[in-house]
């Protein structure tokens, strides 16, 4: 883009700016200091900071602090149950004007069609969707994802704009051992950013992960594993996502010599986080309790990641750069008073103020194609014990247990005496009928079921319950709404959510979804279920690149051999 | 570049590294501590720090520290007046491994094909010797340059994997009004570090300047400037050239907070201070001597400009980054005691080692086009007062004075009781016979002439005399010798150092070189110049964008008006 002259004249002083932020002290990010400067900004960009300026609008700020936009240097943005529309604005009233994006969950449901719709949906939003192309559709060949995006399929996003580099490289023993397909994806990016998922990993394979490429990690949950990945050059993405916390466990990581390779992510995180705690700023708030300088904190959330990122326009308050500002009375509520993106008012009070933002896109046709008619879960007898899945209480890993079933009729049978449901994951992408099944410790159900296509990573149907009956019912309540959760005992559905966009996102405002969310969970509970989110460990249990034991629609997944492993022993 | 399975088996510790360096303590810049750990290096890097590898080649390093090498972030290699390999045998064996050149000197005379010479001729050093694009060749229309760049030449030259960006954007004028060829240069460098100069540029000019895309600054002089742009986001490239030494003055600026932002040049380095005194690795010294930590002091020299300009492989001793280290003793003196580049040894003891270079390539044929019968020093005389530049001693700014000259025969002649010595610009690029005629108070000469083809930015033939025989004589031995620095004294030749590439530098080790910069000076003082250096004066009494009064061949200069002025007033 080619610099306008007006904009040359307005830094100038020469012509009046758009907008002058007048009177407020600027937290300036670049030296770590507040400057009690006006900020003037001409066609969306920063012109100038000084005392001089004119504008035709000018904004009181007097005795507030203005502070750049935060941006979230990792999110998935499926994992708000919301569109991008709805979560922009679930975040942008608190702080946050930019994201870094992995559409990962929709394209392994939709591939490009789904990556592109999450591009088209996001275009023209206050909210910057900056997007990484993701690097692992499918997760690994032992699960039928709805798409499967090769190093060519990749780069191609590099056409657009808002394409920056590669999203997390999850595949770390693909990197480690120098598998060609991931070295491909990887070596299409070189040059670009290219983020890291290497949990647990030191020593000598993670010297060969960062040989390998990747730069960046945000699965680190001890200190010491966070300063080993520091000192070997890659960067730290401090996490506080719904189901994994790790922020407060890292904060004695950081220095200030090494933090300033380190920035803020949220990865995951679902409504009720999002509309209560919010996120960037709730790091925010965290990392000030927890003693470090607010505008050292505020680095983590601003400079540090538009540098990793490679972002010279945003990340400050400074000229040239865009005019994303959050408007703050303290600097440890970091409670975002006013929201300006592009030098425009997009947020007040912590309310989105009306958006006048394009229609939205058509999303991808639902990827449902289960022929009910073959769907079956029975599961014959044909021996004495069975691997049972065990679910661990807030954790996305599992454990295994050996246990005789309990058989009726020559049939496996839940077991709700000893905790036991069956689970059953229908592939749903291409019609192919198979469904993967097997037993379930910890959910806690004492009858009915419950189902989801919110199944990381494949997201097939994932179903979980006491009967047959019950399990095709949830399932069947959330095909038919293009996907969701659904609840259902016999043939009653107790309470469905539908997510119609890619069986991950619903089309309704986020505070309709969250009390969608919220009524399922619940009806989940009168089932029996005493799990914080009985939906959200559901969700995790067919991913077969956590440990122990998982299982997709191929079948069970002995995840530390690798392996799909028979039910029974 | 794929990465090589057999890097990844290396850094797995599976097979043997090819060199371990063996029982030292890793200066880590990127958490600023210091480790002590073996360094694993195969196929030229870094695979793996640790101290269980084995390697096929170890390297006992006990006791002493290894540092990153050296990273130079803007230098004028032609200052040097010597080659790219005489250039990287004087530093790489004091510890810099990687420069950032700006080709602006040939690139004058030679145009593209003189960038390509640099690029040419600095292929398989041991020395990275990576380039950013001239942006200011011409420096203006005053004058005539060898060659013409504009903003579709520059990108051309990307197509060169060691062509990084768009070097320093000297008109700031230019940038700061909005000339569209200027910002044309600029926009099609958007995306890549572009370098700026901007002396002493302040205030709401120096916020249209950031705004208008350069990203950098090496031209402070105090402190309070230096904090300005760092405040406002350039970077700050602290300097410490033959001709502008900036580097004690702006420690005061740098704070544990600020100094990210910062790093080290040289820009403009003669063979003496080369040989005697260093580099980078002087600048080093005295940051420390100044009360800088040795760790963070060396972050100036390495991560910095490596994250500055992108440069992920190198910065740092890390996993994946080239095998570039320093080994000294102590973190006061800096002394290298070895260099390795890519893994390989290549000085000892400030020693280069024996290297096998490519054979060197043809340098462009001279740019000497002077019709000898046409060029004519004489100055008839036309008015009572003439304007007379005046030599600051150890500046490159000068002043004006206006005072009578002496006339003989109806013609100026030079003066020697007034100091006052005629000087001509001799246009040696179009053969066009130009000659820019005038008079210089401060040279010191009492009779004979100095001649030079190095002559800032034009690079035209510049001369100083106090007789246009003497004047003759000189410029025609520089001349012969295809460019250079010549004396002389009525028909005879006192000294002369030819520079018979691009009229700028020699084709000789950096030694004799020296030896023959010596040897002109001693002349120049035995006609009577008590100038440090008169040479290198009067290498800038030809730039007209320095104030305040200059000459090129098209005549005075009033750099303050930007326009040509007569002789006469």
């Amino acid at each position: 883009m080619m610099i306008q002259s007006s904009l040359l004249a307005a830094a100038r002083g020469e012509r009046p700016a758009d907008v002058l932020l007048q009177g407020g002290m600027v937290a300036n990010v670049l030296t770590a200091e507040l400057e009690r400067v006006d900020v003037a900004v001409a066609g969306g960009r920063v012109v100038g900071l000084g005392t001089d300026y004119e504008a035709s609008h000018v904004v009181d700020v007097s005795g507030r602090f203005l502070l750049p936009g935060y941006l979230d240097a990792h999110v998935h943005i499926e994992s708000s149950l919301a569109t991008p529309p709805e979560f922009a604005r679930a975040v942008v009233p608190r702080g946050t004007t930019t994201v870094v994006c992995d559409p990962h969950e929709i394209a392994n449901v939709h591939g490009l069609a789904g990556i592109d719709y999450m591009l088209r949906s996001s275009q023209g939003l206050p909210l910057s969707v900056l997007v990484m192309a993701s690097s692992c559709v499918p997760a690994t060949p032992m699960g039928t994802a709805g798409a499967q995006l090769d190093a060519g399929d990749l780069t191609s996003l590099l056409a657009h704009d808002r394409v920056l580099g590669l999203a997390e490289v999850m595949n770390f023993p693909g990197v480690i051992g120098g598998h060609p397909d991931v070295l491909a994806k990887i070596d299409a990016f070189r040059g670009r950013p290219i983020d890291g998922h290497a949990p647990g990993v030191r020593g000598a394979p993670l010297n060969a992960y960062i040989v390998g490429g990747p730069l960046s990690d945000h699965e680190c949950t001890t200190p010491e594993e966070a300063l080993e990945k520091l000192r070997r050059g890659l960067w730290l993405f401090l996490r506080e996502a719904t189901n994994a916390r790790n922020l407060r466990d890292l904060v004695p990581t950081l220095t200030p010599q090494n933090r300033r390779r380190v920035a803020l992510c949220t990865d995951d995180r679902q409504p009720p986080d999002l509309l209560d705690e919010g996120g960037i700023d709730h790091m925010l708030r965290v990392l000030v309790e927890s003693g470090i300088e607010p505008l050292e904190a505020l680095r983590l959330a601003t400079l540090n990641p538009a540098e990793y990122f490679g972002l010279r326009d945003r990340g400050a308050i400074a000229p040239g750069r865009r005019a994303d500002v959050v408007v703050v009375s303290d600097l440890h509520s970091f409670a975002a008073e006013e929201v300006f993106v592009g030098g425009e008012p997009v947020a007040r009070s912590g309310e989105a103020l009306p958006w006048n933002l394009p229609a939205p896109p058509t999303p991808p046709p639902p990827s449902m194609q289960v022929p009910w008619d073959r769907v079956d879960l029975s599961i014959p007898a044909r021996g004495d014990r069975v691997r049972v899945i065990r679910v661990v209480p807030d954790q996305i890993v599992t454990d295994a247990i050996l246990t005789p079933p309990r058989v009726v009729d020559g049939l496996v049978a839940a077991d709700p005496v000893r905790d036991l449901m069956k689970i059953a994951v229908i592939e749903r992408h291409t019609g192919s009928g198979r469904v993967g099944l097997g037993l379930v410790h910890g959910m806690g159900l004492t009858e009915g079921a419950l189902a989801s296509t919110v199944a990381h990573d494949h997201h097939n149907l994932i179903v979980v319950g006491a009967d047959d009956r019950s399990m095709l019912s949830a399932a069947r309540a959330v095909a038919s709404g293009g996907g969701g959760l659904a609840v259902a005992r016999g043939d009653a559905i107790l309470s469905a959510l539908p997510l119609p966009v890619g069986g991950l996102m619903s089309d309704r405002p986020m505070e309709a979804v969250r009390l969608g969310l919220e009524a399922v969970i619940e009806a989940a509970r009168g089932l029996g279920s005493d799990l914080h989110d009985p939906f959200m460990a559901l969700s995790f249990l067919g991913l077969e690149v956590i440990p122990t034991l998982k299982i997709t629609d191929r079948g069970l997944v002995d995840v530390d051999a690798f392996q799909l492993v028979d039910l029974w022993v």
